[in-house]
């Protein structure tokens, strides 16, 4: 019995569904509403006291962080690996990753985006332009770092870590129009990633809000 | 040969240094002077395009990313072992550990605190008050995980990853000013770590800056 605590359009959450889809594993959906801020309730904090979603219920035990659950299916579950077998290959995946999991995604999640708008007061085009300098900002080290390491996908020819983090970020980076011309690396391996069903079945535009 | 793009106060920088301090591994130091945007210089993001602290420049390869820095030395420099033997045990402590990486230090660095006083304008206090917010949100959900994982560390009685994290961030949660008192178990961890060679010898007031 596996649950994933889940909302559509959260990009952690999708990062979860593609690693599970990758791994051919089953599970039930729980809908944690943002917009109606049931992530901040009682019984959703009793399972995640971050009250972020993702979370992942697996006999009984609930992990969080979208990362920390995606590295645990990845022990547990070896095929396909999302990560390569030598150290050096698994620290490049992992800080390609964590690039996106660090240091652009938290600062364009919706907390954030509500403290910006009720307790600084800034606008709705001030707003995104936050959302897309931090995109642009990382977006520009991810495609220097593709120079380096990709193949058809990020690392080499093989699907991994660093995929499962890119896509949804590049699907919050759409959303707010943004444009993905700039990184023809960055582009062309999305569009690779979303040939997969991994990829496009699990999409906030394919899943059930 | 092993080189630390280094900042003395760059929490993500504090991090790298317990881990090699912990793992008794020798490296140089390299100074990264943020605030004289070293950072951002075309020579360091030779090393690193993301232009952040730290990187770790081992036999000629460069990496970044602290969390995925400290994952590879966990991986090649076998003792004493960062993370738990059982995937569940090392999920809950990754997820500790990126509960500070991803939605406490991303928030509050300096590139953020710049964009929001030369951006948007927001005073002193208005910055302390962002500053002290995602510390408080953050810091209430790792005092409620403790209380299922802690014991005389943040993992039973065994150092690890989480720790690592913690202890830079209880560092700069101190230099605003954040009253420690409402987190006992965040509190006496960090002093039970500070007991430690590692985690004091490496702090930012025992290093050169």
């Amino acid at each position: 019995m596996r649950t994933l605590y889940d909302y559509f359009r959260s990009s952690a959450a999708y990062r979860v569904r593609i690693a599970l889809a990758l791994k051919n594993l089953p599970y039930e959906r729980e809908h944690v509403l943002l917009l109606e801020n049931m992530q901040n309730s009682q019984t959703y904090k009793a399972h995640n006291p971050q009250g972020l979603v993702p979370a992942l219920e697996e006999d009984g035990v609930t992990l969080t962080q979208s990362l920390a659950i995606c590295e645990y299916l990845d022990e547990v579950y070896l095929e396909p690996a999302l990560l390569p077998v030598d150290a050096l290959g698994r620290a490049q995946v992992r800080a390609m990753a964590l690039s996106i999991a660090c240091d652009i995604h938290p600062l364009n999640n919706m907390r954030v985006l509500r403290y910006l708008t009720q307790t600084f007061d800034v606008t709705a085009d001030e707003k995104d332009d936050w959302y897309r300098h931090w995109i642009d900002v990382g977006f520009a080290a991810f495609e220097s770092h593709l120079s380096r390491t990709a193949g058809l996908y990020c690392w080499g020819d093989t699907v991994s870590l660093a995929d499962v983090c890119l896509v949804p970020q590049v699907y919050n980076a759409r959303r707010f129009q943004y444009d993905m011309t700039r990184y023809p690396r960055i582009a062309a391996i999305t569009e690779q990633c979303l040939s997969l069903p991994a990829f496009h079945l699990t999409s906030p535009e394919q899943v059930s809000s």
